[in-house]
């Protein structure tokens, strides 16, 4: 069961805007920037006055959208895209978003960040009924819902499914009057809203969507929440009363990028202060500190700052990332070949490296990356991880592996210690993460979902109820 | 004049092995940490006891190589590989190298960093003399030189061969017994020998491609030596004794690695120096200091840690390069859509920013840079150059912009720093440079070509002479 | 609407197979000489052990199978393939079948020879019963049907769905159990039933797809029967009882391959005969006669031999077809320039042509060909068609023209002649046309469908009826 | 050895224009019709206004000129294109011509259909001398003797290179200012000149392609002589007085399109009245003739006229032909899987077949068709070749065996009768073919080549002297 799990969850970007004259355009620069959040394959659907176009397909948005006129068939003053994350064995095409349906009442493209809890039970529900699936993506049952609703309007209609599907999830619809945006009553995926110069309003999973096209950042989209944005601007309406904040931690710890603000709070910002707060709780002295590259440089050079210790460059990722490269054999890597990091040796040769990351999660990354410096001729190299041990998966959205296959699930902090290779290894506290993010909601998640590290889910799990029994066996 | 100039010259990045069972599998590896040398093509040859195979085409590496049959077929215990830069417009396949030629008497395949300054000359009277090329590269010439040559050895031709041809060049060439590197007389390109575990031989253009095949670096290729590499080792021979160490500082400033180490002395950290050099000689008061992603980020925190102000992610480089990319229009650039470069707001708002760069050559970077960091909030913008003013045109390798074109050629500090925008403009000195790289070979030039910054070229111009008249029209 | 309506209809190729060990791979084969068929788009769904897997794109066979691997990803001993006819506009990847239907209960491959008339009636119906559909084929249709089914069985539910469908279909089915084949009450389309040397069953549209792969023809498929396959050989049923032969004309005069057999008779023997009852019905005195390559080629050596006339190749059809071709511009055909077909001067050159062609549609083709006879010198051309006028639509599965677009709907024999600028032009007589095919079913068709000659259809048109009234106006 | 003269064999098509707005355009039309005289790849060089453009790959005409764009670069009012036949192994697209050469003093296009005799010599003599060669096909030898030539002018040097070159060549040279067309001393090679209705000059290997573009037939280009044409016309020059006819026999019987007239002689009509010949000549009592498509289908309609018998379609040849296809396993092709060819069971089941095909030359094609003749039921199998036994390898440009192949070199006709499964096999005698074909030049030759017939080679071979003494071996 538990590839299964893995193959279901995953986490994407969406991007939507209405009233711009080259919409699927500015669309592709806003997905640009998102790209981070899922490189397996991307799609636009343009409105051109009430028709639906659309391309997608596997690959990067760069490989997708490879020709000026990919673009420029895709006509309108309206658009919604999608980046879509890999996960391997489910990529195909079927998969990609937006989806776009033709009824002989219209058409509607649907684009999904997040995962279903309950999707497995209404899928089989929904099929006994009759209905067929073209995806095996739990996207298309919102879709479904939407369409045997007795409600009389559109909107009637999609707020009657959004209160039967439960879990994650940041959906935008694009109809041919309008674009939809709604968000989980937990608001576990981030989604804001902008306008542009010329007055087009934009929706976003990242803020850093926002910053490229030029649009001011208006509001996030809060739990509950459903904007529908047509030509008279836009209006905030709620499908559900029964919400809180329980904002996904690791959006903060690794997911978005360090230009994004969510709830306000610059991701860069609380990435080095939580790397300040680890150099507090967990202090050690050294020649010098260095971050792995991306995602723990804010977190690096908070450690550094605050313990006054250099702040050095002692691992070099290799800049040109395609989806998919030829691997080393075996034999190679046993020689010593290797892809994507490096040590670099004239800085940490003979020296104390304090390596700070964002976080472990089976652990053999870290391994390995404390042996490239150790190869390297590092001396000693103490790890301090910007964040709580992981010890439970997410079923909200996000790739985090089965309990059995996260480390810190069946291991002490000492232990992983060990198995790592490292001289000496630290996590950051919950108290001291939550500290550091600063968001300041109320009770009993006060803003943050942090159940990868203590089991704590803000809602039933329904189809993966069992998960955590059987991981435990 | 000048956009021929700018065609011809280029930087490039070569690999290359002998004695290892997958040969070609590991030059893929080394030229993929070479990327950053070469964007518009690559290559690899490979030599199977004695029968040469060649694969090689344009784009990026993983692309070049998008299978596992396109090393599959590069069967052999030896192989050359290049990355080549790409110059817009003389873009195709007859000039991707490495070139492979073959005899009725043998095969040679020929890869190539750098420029030679009287190719023209030699080709014209090549090309009097009978002779075809195929490729309008000036790398071809060695070859017709090494075949026209009456010596009786192959060591002998290419020896007479190397001293016909003037400029920068660093040589690899594979023949069907043996593979030879050679630099040119002043070491203006970089160029190292190192050894993998398994006893093979690798020369690549920079020390990080040692790294990522776990091979040791054993002694860089000093100015006018030959390298000959075959089953019984290697030896290093001199082709000419007129020879000085000029290395290009540009390497240190901007092209190389990090990680990578030029005459023992490490990217990284020569960088850092040179923004704590900067930092004494141009300090400033503001509330942060950020660096220009990816070259300025070592002296960016050089010059945070020298003058005590916070080093900060003010600006964030989309990680997802590829090769081309649709291009906003002009309308929507004025929107203020952008591609590549972002500025964090929720990190420079309200703030006075040290900004930190590696040199400006036309200006419209930096230009562009300050307005985004002003869009996005700064209060303040200084900048901070840790290069001297760039006012020369190179002709040994690198695509720096002729005289006319390059920004500080024509104006002084202050009328540069009104054009970009900036609060306060400095540059480091070329003393800071020189004491920051810290090389200690013998006079006039100590080890470092600082041509671009004061005009003083190390070797005579032969068919360039007339460009700098030109310029200065 | 008649745009809608030529875009709804196409001629098809199916292949299905049962008990191979290479069950893909022959489908391949068998798909190739069904080629002729469909050239928009072409796929194939394998059985392997209950797993259905699919391959399916646009373009010919041989593109969208370029590689082995295309084909060994298709593991299994059974498989359904689909080749599909291309009618503009409406080329996108979501058409191409076979579909793959994946329920919590089971997998379903669907592939559909032949056209619906009451397709959209159906559609509409259960979309406002909240279906989706995600291609704009009318083949889906099908499997909504049997999805809502209340039979206990798929055998009962696919029965029930085949007395709602009307039309001509020729469908197989393949589940993880099993292989269905379904012809329509009238037996519009061909299908064929054979046998494999290693005991594998085989249904595909034409008896020439059974050669290919040495397979022995058992039996064609009859109206209203349902084909069982599985694993204890095969057994015939019927869905309904109200059955008569009446088999595409169509089929004989144009698309079938000539060594196809269909209902026992020769397709290229059923075109010779009619070339000769041509040559009694039409004689004309002259130098030699002509086919029009490749479909009229028996119809002209039939009407040769009888008339005693040499058969000479006066028309040339270049063979190297691809989907898709550089056109020459308007000036350039004004010019004289062509691509597919010439007339061969040195042969027609000062003499008397009989030019035999299958038939005549629109016109244009016809007098391309007789300003090319004469151009090259033809001193007469007497265009004789093995086939009666064309005046009405077919609403069964092939893309003849609406009543409007048909020359002979408007014109009377002697205007069309005038028209294509031929010296004579005569067609061979409605009884002309069945006696020379030569079926002997009870009347009223007597096994031919001749509606697109005399507009007598064999069924009711549900969704079309209004088409035969606009297409007067 | 023989493998490698393999190799250098070769058929080609050339064509070249001058004075159209559209050239390269018109070119494409003409190489279309020219595919069959070569699949593996296809170029063409433009010239606008004395700037060369050139476009050239691997693969039919249709998928190296793909989009509008790839034609529309190549601007201009004089163009070269060349299609090359593929022969195993060498398959590069080096070898894909026109070559361009690019020299400081001006640009030249060159195509080449033909064989060299003396190409290795001349290579090896000129690599001696310090040429480089880029390609292994033999046409570059020209370029390099003309660029060695010490004559004054272009047209000179021309000469020159052209009396040094031995064996059989069609070339097409395009310079800044001429176009250029030269024939061998022996007229091997077909190659005709034709003006447009705009009044531009053409030149092609065949006739077809002067109608297909709608130009008229001006003469053919004679042996031993150079055609110049520029903007004042088209002039012929001869470069050699030592001349005479002697056309490949191959292209009547095989190679050319039926449509295209060489030396004024229709290639259907020579190939019908071959088949009459056999007629008389090797007459044999049967129920039909039928012909191997496409090649043949003249002469069996020649020998049905002849002899009264039926002439019927018992073969059918696939016409979807891609360059490359999935092939059957060896188990599948024992179980009778077949993609090219299929015998029609309805026409030939339980008939007595004469079978023609225009010649044989390993035998194993031969042996196939018979055997699926009689798989599909006919009761006897006649095999009657349109043309005498081959014996002996051609060195003039087409890519017959080596005599080892040769099934006729070691087999009397009875052996070759019982290899073939043949009922009966009888081959038109040389005196039967002459006459058939029917030109009138001076003796020795009469205008014809029959070496592969008699071994009557109508030139010294040079470097394949010792091919025919090894082949006896």
């Amino acid at each position: 069961m538990s590839i299964e799990i893995k193959g279901l969850h995953e986490e994407c970007g969406v991007f939507g805007i209405w009233n711009h004259p080259e919409a699927s355009k500015v669309a592709y620069f806003g997905l640009h920037s998102l790209q981070h959040r899922g490189q397996e394959g991307a799609g636009i659907v343009s409105n051109n006055h009430g028709e639906l176009y659309v391309h997608r397909d596997l690959g990067l948005l760069a490989e997708v959208f490879s020709a000026d006129e990919d673009l420029e068939k895709l006509k309108g003053h309206a658009a919604v895209g999608h980046v879509r994350y890999g996960t391997s064995g489910v990529s195909k095409i079927d998969n990609i978003q937006p989806f776009l349906f033709n009824f002989f009442d219209g058409s509607v493209a649907l684009a999904h960040n997040g995962n279903l809890t309950n999707a497995r039970s209404l899928r089989n529900d929904l099929e006994r009924g009759g209905a067929i699936f073209h995806s095996n993506s739990d996207t298309e049952v919102l879709m479904h819902l939407i369409r045997k609703s007795s409600q009389d309007t559109f909107k009637g209609k999609l707020k009657e499914a959004l209160n039967q599907v439960k879990g994650g999830f940041a959906y935008l619809l694009l109809t041919e009057e309008r674009l939809y945006a709604a968000l989980d009553p937990n608001a576990f995926r981030p989604l804001s809203i902008g306008q542009m110069k010329n007055g087009a309003y934009v929706v976003a999973s990242e803020t850093c969507a926002l910053e490229v096209i030029g649009a001011t950042h208006l509001r996030d989209v809060g739990p509950g929440e459903l904007v529908i944005i047509d030509d008279s601007g836009y209006t905030i309406e709620t499908y559900t009363d029964n919400t809180q904040y329980a904002i996904c931690a690791m959006e903060f710890i690794y997911f978005a990028r360090p230009d994004s603000n969510i709830a306000g709070v610059n991701v860069h910002t609380a990435r080095k202060r939580s790397g300040k707060k680890l150099a507090k709780e967990a202090f050690v002295d050294a020649d010098m500190v260095i971050g792995v590259p991306n995602s723990s440089l804010s977190a690096a050079s908070g450690y550094a700052e605050e313990s006054g210790i250099p702040y050095e460059m002692g691992l070099v990722k290799n800049q040109y990332i395609a989806r998919t490269f030829i691997q080393p054999t075996q034999e190679l890597r046993e020689e010593g070949v290797r892809m994507k990091l490096s040590a670099v040796r004239g800085v940490v040769e003979g020296k104390r490296i304090i390596m700070v990351d964002d976080s472990i999660v089976r652990g053999t990354t870290s391994r390995r990356i404390v042996q490239l410096l150790k190869e390297s001729g590092a001396k000693e190299v103490h790890v301090r991880i910007a964040s709580p041990p992981l010890r439970y998966p997410c079923f909200y959205g996000i790739d985090i592996q089965t309990k059995k296959e996260l480390i810190a699930n069946n291991h002490t902090v000492e232990e992983i210690c060990g198995m790592i290779g490292a001289d000496s290894l630290e996590f950051l506290s919950e108290e001291g993460l939550i500290e550091a993010i600063g968001l300041n909601f109320d009770a009993p998640y006060t803003g943050l979902c942090m159940a990868y590290f203590n089991g704590d889910y803000p809602t039933p799990l329904y189809d993966f109820e069992d998960c955590l029994l059987i991981n435990n066996e």
